[in-house]
């Protein structure tokens, strides 16, 4: 079942629409030129998590898309609906995925259209957190340094536009892998098309263990990780270094493990880059587990 | 007016549809991922210009993209349709714009949504072509050899996913500029946001004027430009010189005249490109108007 709600002046609360029949003009400026911004978020028994986090970054790519969109509370409101609209009236249970979209609305005009969308999760998701992931590294061609003397390539806003990050995973799994990792021109670890990047290096050099996270620097030009977020300040709690790139292909494969992480799948151990092996497997089910049950007590 | 006609198995001439009305799922991979290729052509008193062309080209972006699409008689339906419909069952007058637009179609299938849209010339293109733009050079951030090697980049295929474009032209316009040329991170010149670049160089260095019109290379991951494509034929049968890039902004700078053409605009000349002025106004209107008389014969 997938539950749609627009934002709408009229509606205060949301205006629930049927989402098997069409509710998009042809003319949207979201369909016409992928001009538009987005958010995927997770909703446990009802309850949207870190949605302030995810509400923060959409509005952080409406600035840097010169977007007016709806005030916080507003989806909040639609929000709600549309998760009471997904239990049925029954006392939700289980994982949904809410996705928030905006657009810049009919051509001619920049009248966003905007909608909540809650939906199933995928059970491809919940596998890769325990199977983990074959991975590949493949250029996004952007040097690390343009972000802050190019905003017109809308780097670190997550927009509609993601034909690039869709033709990616198509080439992984043309490949027989199953994701990618981002690399830029100057061969820097980026981040996957739809996930963080992170890994850990663990050392005992002096007799004292030290456990350290690692994630790319938000400079390069990646999209700021909720989740990746809501790990690191659980993971320093518990005792965990953090660091935050220059990150190179060498450090991953050096790193006692990698995970891509995201909203929807959580955290996904790497198992391979390129066909080279990432640590071993006994090491990512035991740090995996770990920073498993940190990141599930942000949830 | 705009006439909207879906290519639909059940309707060989294509389905109306009322443009006004939402016609497009939520759901669609064009609304959520920008996942799809579209073209733009212009129709003149009722018959579409360049249109196989176009064809071939929509063709080129679906492969690019692994999207299966209607074939060409299937789109050329649709079109007459629409045409017909925007005529209003009087014999077509003036000039129309033609969209032909496909999307991956609802999320978790891969059946392509695909649509022609008609409509009317935004004034503003006759006002460029009379008034010529002034330019402002942007780093498109990829370097002009990635197209070959990185084919998920999608460069060379014409996506929905134009966010990044629209932004350049706000910033353009943020700057007091009309439009955009795109450089590559090694300094070459590209194309524009929605257009292809050209320039003329004038010499009669040995008494005998020799007339030469240069476009970039299309190894620099541009759009091969349907109207450039037209307008080079035409202009080698007057005896112009033609040239393919490698063009840099100096050569831009140095030239007798520089334009943006496209499909809808036509010949639009450059004025200025970052505050320089190309050549000199007699030249550009005297150069523009003997290349727009030999486009006007590919018409």
């Amino acid at each position: 079942m997938t539950v749609l709600v627009f934002l709408d002046p009229v509606h205060p609360a949301g205006r629930l629409a049927d989402a098997s029949s069409p509710t998009i003009l042809a003319t949207d400026q979201g369909v016409t030129r992928g001009d538009g911004i987005f958010e995927s978020l997770l909703a446990i028994n009802g309850v949207p998590r870190k949605v302030q986090a995810h509400l923060d970054r959409l509005a952080g790519s409406a600035l840097t898309m010169d977007l007016g969109i709806p005030a916080a509370e507003v989806w909040l409101a639609a929000i709600t609906t549309a998760l009471t609209a997904y239990a049925g009236g029954s006392a939700a249970e289980g994982q949904a995925v809410v996705k928030l979209i905006a657009t810049r609305g009919p051509e001619g005009g920049n009248t966003p259209t905007a909608w909540v969308q809650v939906s199933a999760v995928s059970l491809a998701l919940a596998k890769q957190r325990d199977a983990g992931l074959s991975v590949i590294l493949l250029e996004r061609g952007y040097d690390s340094d343009i972000a802050a003397r190019a905003p017109w390539l809308l780097l670190g806003a997550k927009t509609l536009s993601y034909a690039v990050n869709m033709a990616a995973l198509r080439h992984a799994h043309s490949q027989g892998a199953d994701d990618v990792i981002f690399t830029s021109g100057d061969q820097l670890v980026l981040e996957g098309p739809t996930s963080s990047v992170l890994l850990a290096h663990i050392s005992d050099d002096s007799g004292v263990p030290v456990k350290r996270l690692i994630t790319p620097h938000l400079d390069t030009g990646i999209l700021p990780g909720t989740t990746q977020g809501a790990l690191f300040a659980a993971a320093k709690e518990a005792g965990w270094e953090l660091g935050y790139g220059p990150v190179t292909p060498a450090d991953l494969l050096d790193a006692d493990a990698v995970w891509l992480i995201s909203s929807l799948r959580l955290l996904a151990p790497v198992n391979t880059i390129d066909g080279v092996e990432i640590g071993t497997a006994a090491n990512r089910a035991q740090l995996s587990a770990e920073l498993s049950a940190l990141l599930a007590t942000t949830l």
